[in-house]
């Protein structure tokens, strides 16, 4: 796609255009590197400086923004979702050519209209949905079921029975369906301490429209499935254990943890690093901040947070140390409240 | 395997039987989807209730939770291992067919037991034990030793020179043996800051029955090996750097990190997320919790915990601000303590 | 290379040798372990007893610990540098022979110096440099640019468009290039709560002189690109989002996560486990402990730190439960302090 006319993009997602519709946009680019034939959004006002300063062909925002705009404007009340929208136009997926690659190992039907690339391996009994795309060196185990126009990225491993809805997209080094971390530990006789595993049966069953970032990892169930809802997006480097089930439209940052059979309702957000542990529902319309340690069940919808703050290092020598000692702090407190009411008496 | 009797079950890992041992199983499930010709078990007496609703053709329990079973059960000591060695005998792992794919590239031989799938590299001068079962698009080093059934699941990599135990199960994306993270810095001259290479030369040697989750890596040794004992079993995404040694039968959940030369003991388990500095020494028996931050040696057996609760969000700004602030507090607390014994002369 | 003496070590690297300079030194080891063929370090002087002890060859170590040493030494300035240089030396890269192995495919021209080994994909438009060495199983997409002498081990996988400098060494399963985590939310009408893909259309830009981690993973930008500087170090499982920038010689430790659009000045270190929100800026020069969450920028360089103390479980029932309460405790606190005022007065 060469490029388009703002009155094209206005023609096909709605929004008032002020300014010149023929203007050709080529691409989308930040409101600080934008040239003329590019748009660029302000979806906070606090980059309304950059709006000033900026030599977009266009920009994307909301009405209390245009006077401010040195440039044309679509204004309408969601300019990210809008931007996104036209970022998606202008940036269609590089359309692989159908086909499988002869380097590839196929032991299931493919449909004409997919592409599956070099170094594949396809096990047996795998559904392919149409125009699915499976990159360079990924590995789909027996008895997958992959959902159209599903793209994976290189590299991706599916183990066996698994299922990927319509549209997924998984990203390179992203693991589905590796047994979950389940063992029974002998406690007593010649073997105490011994681990003995305990096979994984269940499978993962992934919605539509879900994302899975590079080198993510879902366990299949142990006994039931592993549940990833609608709509969901994880970041890179997350683990979802066994029997975790996520709903619809959650979304997670990068280095999420949770442990096995935790239930995450819809609409969730996670920040980066949390860790929520095993058994655990959470309710729909929760979020929960990046570094938190999420230990205890959380029924109403809000947002929860359990981060420390950091310091200059003196200072958190200092400051840190007394959390050892803030049981004895707490009993001085008690101490001097009775002493101090005796003398007041 | 089409299913089994239970008294066949009761006759090869015994138990007490009650009920009808002529009952054929066929898998195993949860006690609350179990069917007529499924096995279950009761592990912990607050699923008791489970129990009384369930329609498993038999569940397997101890002795003081017997009369409360609809069903046939087997009585024995520790349910939850009983329960795991029934469901490996209904569950055996799918058998590959011995043999090694045109597709896979191997410079070493390999035993006709082995089985080696597509697009499979494999070094000169490894060794490859009986029975081996190497998934699609594994890599493994020259000289790499890896033990009789081993079963390498697809895209694992492992590098040179390392050592794999009998039965050992490597999950998808495991990293065996990658450089570990050794570099001296250049404090003066022109380089000053510039970062240079120690190279790697030491060892991965894992022991047997140890079982390395999805994405987990283990870095080889600076110049000494790097060591996992025998029957460890860790979870995914878990990163273990140079020389560490790990007791054997220790398990490590998710997402865990150890800084290198660390040593565990035997035996001991680390909640997920949790971080374990370099150098330090925990002993056997140690059990660290989820989400904790190990920043000495732990020279005794017991649990050890460091992680924050979390709060809904205004009360954590609330509560959490004080962090900053402990050694004021702990200074206002001397000094009404000085005031008042002052008042109370 | 079968061994070299102790005066060719002086006359390459400097520093001034004390005792037989003919000496043959074929490998190097630690202090504990070294035998009369090789050479070890002391960096630090509370090993001092292991030099005493030791069996070495020869030690390269400061002047004031020379007099200590039981046998020949090298002196100089940066022991532990200097030791990186002879360790490098005697320990030459594996040499992989030069040609692309048959089973790669291959869509662009590799020089006849770089080596592509078995299964390796390489798509059209990509810049292979000079000596290149290409392990099993990646996949390198479209217009990618290789840098000179770069060293991919097995598996990595490079996403289209990406740039990677000279003598980068990339580990196994790390992916340079996934997309960034970047969506809009529709916040209303029948799709509220939906997620938009933006497509993310900036690069990776890897500098001269870095090592990436096995399973790193590096994302690409969104509208502009994500940097790496020269020299910087990434160890394994480390997450780096879209737009971050890393300024040159910085070393992160493990599971370190920097947010999108985070900047990091130059020659800074991350201790593991570490993780950066997004959009902070953090100078040069500074150091981050493990176990840190970052949640403000960092003007100045220096030591910051947020991680909390571990205890023995008890304890920490007993201590930590205090910081849901820390709010109230210092309000009791202001109170006694007005009470005692009042009766002072």
């Amino acid at each position: 796609m060469a490029s388009v006319r703002l009155e094209e993009i206005v023609a096909r997602y709605g929004g008032e255009l002020v300014g010149d519709g023929t203007r050709p946009i080529r691409q989308v680019a930040s409101l600080d590197r934008a040239g003329p034939d590019e748009i660029s959004f302000l979806a906070h006002t606090k980059y309304r400086q950059s709006l000033a300063a900026t030599r977009a062909g266009a920009v994307i925002l909301m009405a209390d923004s245009a006077a401010g705009c040195p440039t044309a404007c679509i204004v309408c009340a969601e300019p990210y979702a809008y931007f996104a929208r036209v970022a998606q136009w202008l940036n269609p997926p590089a359309s692989a050519m159908p086909g499988v690659h002869p380097t590839a190992t196929v032991e299931s039907p493919v449909p004409a209209s997919a592409c599956i690339a070099a170094g594949v391996h396809i096990g047996a009994e795998v559904s392919i949905g149409e125009r699915a795309c499976i990159g360079p060196g990924c590995v789909i185990g027996t008895g997958v079921d992959l959902g159209a126009d599903a793209l994976l990225h290189a590299n991706v491993t599916i183990y066996p029975g698994c299922r990927i809805g319509a549209r997924a997209i998984i990203h390179s080094g992203a693991v589905i369906g590796a047994d979950g971390f389940g063992f029974a530990r002998e406690s007593a006789g010649e073997n105490a301490g011994v681990w003995l595993k305990i096979p994984q049966i269940g499978r993962v069953i992934v919605g539509d429209d879900v994302e899975i970032g590079a080198n993510t990892t879902i366990d299949r169930g142990a006994l039931d499935d592993t549940v990833i809802g609608h709509g969901v997006k994880l970041d890179n480097q997350i683990q979802i254990g066994h029997n975790v089930r996520i709903g619809a439209h959650s979304a997670l940052a990068g280095c999420v943890g949770i442990a096995g059979s935790a239930t995450l309702g819809s609409r969730c957000t996670v920040g980066g690093g949390t860790v929520i542990l095993g058994h655990l529902r959470i309710a729909a319309d929760v979020n929960i901040s990046a570094g938190t340690l999420v230990t205890k069940s959380v029924p109403l919808a809000g947002t929860y947070t359990g981060s420390v703050p950091f310091l200059e290092h003196a200072e958190w020598l200092k400051n840190f140390a007394h959390l050892r000692r803030l049981d004895a702090m707490a009993d001085k407190i008690r101490a001097l409240e009775i002493r101090l009411a005796e003398l007041e008496k």
